[in-house]
């Protein structure tokens, strides 16, 4: 094993901890949510945040512990920056709205990248009791379990995810749903894209288009995909693109050309 | 309490019991399901026909044990007319798609019909350990917590459930999500109609909308929105309407008129 790969198995283990850590936080605050709003008479949309913020300081407490000189960048409280050529890309809550809902459906999401590319992808559904794990060159597990994608799955015989938000136009939604179904494909949207990302690296979607998504909502399940031996469309992390947003596709081996064409990708 | 009451509150006892019964027996081929595809070397798709088969043959027989003049109308083995004036409508396995891929929203639903109204309806849904249960005039609850809906929410605040079938174009799909959207929602979509119409009595979801759904698939989740406080666009369930299909519509109060604009109805 190099030292690359060591040093990767070492940090792995890590997101793998930490993201157990935060879902456990998460699962508490989810489980309390009603009281919560009625105790601090806040709004729900409050409590989600104050849960966010909260997840993602342990998190982030966790990294700078381990590896200080390790950048981080969280939804909630920005980047900072590194100097070990490896970024932490956290995502503490993925899926706010089914977590106000009181849907099971969010996650904890964390991906590690080096040198632009995720090496490290890290997702943690508490209310299923899943973790999904992957590191560049050493596999995809669920739960312990080797991940692997069949290439005879096509977007005619298995579900695709799809998600959107306010960065595109309902018209620019609508299409893109009518030219999935037009295509023969069929459609979910659970309401956490990375948790769809981990479905796909699971084999239970055989792809999943966004339009426009954040790094930290798609990079945990890129490394997820690929290693299950899957594709996808390479996210700008330099410069700007780590902190804007950019189309997101993911795909098993016998849906990447139907959903690039889909997508327009 | 009128006899007519205590009527429905032991019929909906033993629809909670059958209902559980079901669910078990469905999660157990749930969890052996990729086992079972290598063993009987059938596909995915069979084995879920398996399992949809025999979860509704064991509901039927114990209707029909208890209630034996009672109609049952399934999914799988259509309707066997009654005598008594209610007839129980079943979905063994609603969510296939889900089942079969792997993901846990799948429900079992069980409705039963009197003069052409839904008066009881009970979801179970096994992957989250949840039960929801209605009856005419006695409310609804899940796991034996009253469910009350919240006049406050509307598509704007909250999320809507959506489906859809191959009954419809993706013309009209894709029109349907682009209207919603255009509205101020926003939606998300399962993979189990009966249980997103849970949701919507839960109030997880402020309302669903299905262009074309069978009685099997709504009529549960209609008698359960009701009792929580919402609206269902009505279903035809005379004559031929019990087993073809129609619009299907439930919301929250205050995102009946907006729905309904979205939907046309």
């Amino acid at each position: 094993m190099t030292s690359h790969a060591s040093n990767l198995e070492a940090r792995l283990a890590l997101a793998e901890a930490v993201a157990r850590e935060g879902g456990a936080m998460a699962l508490d605050y989810f489980k309390r949510r009603e009281t919560l709003v009625i105790e601090t008479k806040r709004d729900p949309q409050d409590v989600v945040s104050i849960a966010d913020r909260e997840v993602e300081n342990l998190i982030r407490g966790r990294f700078n512990e381990a590896y200080p000189d390790d950048g981080v960048l969280g939804e909630e409280y920005g980047l900072e920056a590194g100097t070990s050529g490896f970024t932490w890309v956290v995502d503490p809550i993925d899926g706010t709205s089914p977590f106000i809902n009181g849907m099971p459906n969010w996650c904890i999401s964390i991906a590690l990248l080096h040198e632009g590319v995720p090496v490290v992808g890290v997702i943690c559904a508490p209310c299923h009791d899943e973790l999904y794990a992957a590191a560049l060159g050493l596999g995809a597990t669920l739960n312990g379990k080797t991940l692997r994608l069949d290439p005879t799955r096509t977007i005619r015989n298995s579900v695709t995810g799809i998600g959107s938000n306010n960065y595109v136009t309902p018209a620019f939604v609508g299409k893109m749903v009518e030219s999935l179904l037009a295509a023969g494909g069929n459609f979910i949207r659970n309401g956490s894209g990375a948790l769809m990302l981990a479905y796909v690296a699971a084999g239970r979607l055989v792809g999943y288009y966004e339009p426009y998504m954040h790094a930290w909502d798609c990079l945990a399940g890129y490394c997820l995909v690929k290693e299950a031996g899957g594709w996808y469309q390479s996210f700008p992390t330099e410069g700007e693109g780590l902190t804007k947003g950019a189309p997101v596709l993911a795909a098993a081996p016998g849906a990447i050309k139907d959903l690039r064409q889909v997508a327009g990708l």
